[in-house]
């Protein structure tokens, strides 16, 4: 199986703007990257990190500038075994939670995140394309039925947890177990409860 | 084990305004409760409901005016057997989801929300008692801990989703499989994404 995790290298983040700067948030980017290819390590697959531009790290990096659909589709077409993404900001991913996504069954494998996106998939059937945008795993789950191909998801709050917005990083500081907790503490970043909602200030 | 679903039956769901008028409000937490009810019923558990005043059920309600940390940790105290706590607005609550809360081992089995709640739990350790003011997964984590229990947490999207505010009910559009999501689209309620962000519009 190939595992790919598409890092967007060019202004990571920018919804979090209210919280982190943009040096700030592009070093916020690749801690929460850095804790999903070491997840993946420790699931035993090879992760290969699909950057929209060089950046130094030190596994093997794909630099491809096309918008993520496009890039996505093309190593789908192009792969004669599965293939599976997994998005970078998905800090509270843990090696369980991945187990549970690439040990399930089905042509097609969808963990949805929170707000109709698709976090991460296995991709098991030759015809399955992606199309991110908007609430996309209803489009995933069409494509992969279109196709013939079984459906199966993943119930995981860790793999529906994208990190996109400030409140988002209430849930890192709440569940994270990589260094993307400990580096949002390192900032000064801590949780805050107004109007009954959880979110993070840094005072 | 003694499963208890607490059901706020006094002006229910006030976040939920934008969307929703009082009455339909009311209408809607009471169709959430029954696909709670029917999922817990499909594990084959018996649950009672716990509500904050007399609700017409076709099953049995327990009657508790007081707040609600006051009313579980009563139960907690007088029961011999574990108890299960699961909230009444988990619309995504399916029998999968709460069998691997119910068969997770561990003296204190929390289920966490989103925004730091804790959404179901199951308590077998005699000195448990809840907190549920802000950030509660902390807290029950504290508590079960400082009690010398084992703490079991479950990773799972479905019950990480409690509704209280217009864009958790996109997550019941995208998600749901009860009743719930029907009530829904049989009320109009529409998917809406705006600024990449997935909430709902009632047009």
């Amino acid at each position: 199986m190939r595992v790919v995790v598409p890092f967007s290298a060019t202004e990571p983040k920018t919804r979090l703007a209210p919280v982190l700067d943009a040096d700030e948030r592009r070093a916020f980017a690749r801690v929460m990257l850095a804790d999903v290819l070491d997840a993946l390590d420790t699931v035993g697959v090879d992760p290969t990190v699909l950057a929209t531009e060089a950046i130094d790290l030190d596994r093997p990096v794909t630099v491809d500038d096309r918008p993520l659909d496009a890039a996505i589709n093309g190593l789908l077409a192009a792969s004669d075994e599965p293939v599976a993404v997994v998005m970078a900001d998905l800090a509270l991913a843990t090696p369980d939670a991945l187990d549970r996504l690439f040990a399930a069954e089905g042509d097609v494998v969808l963990a949805p995140g929170r707000g109709g996106g698709t976090n991460a998939f296995v991709a098991r059937h030759p015809d399955f394309r992606v199309d991110y945008h908007d609430a996309s795993i209803r489009d995933h789950r069409r494509i992969a039925r279109d196709a013939g191909g079984t459906v199966t998801e993943i119930d995981s709050y860790r793999l529906s947890t994208d990190v996109d917005e400030p409140a988002d990083l209430a849930e890192v500081l709440l569940h994270g177990e990589g260094r993307a907790a400990d580096w949002l503490r390192g900032a000064g970043v801590q949780l805050t409860v107004a109007d009954g909602r959880t979110t993070v200030e840094r005072p």
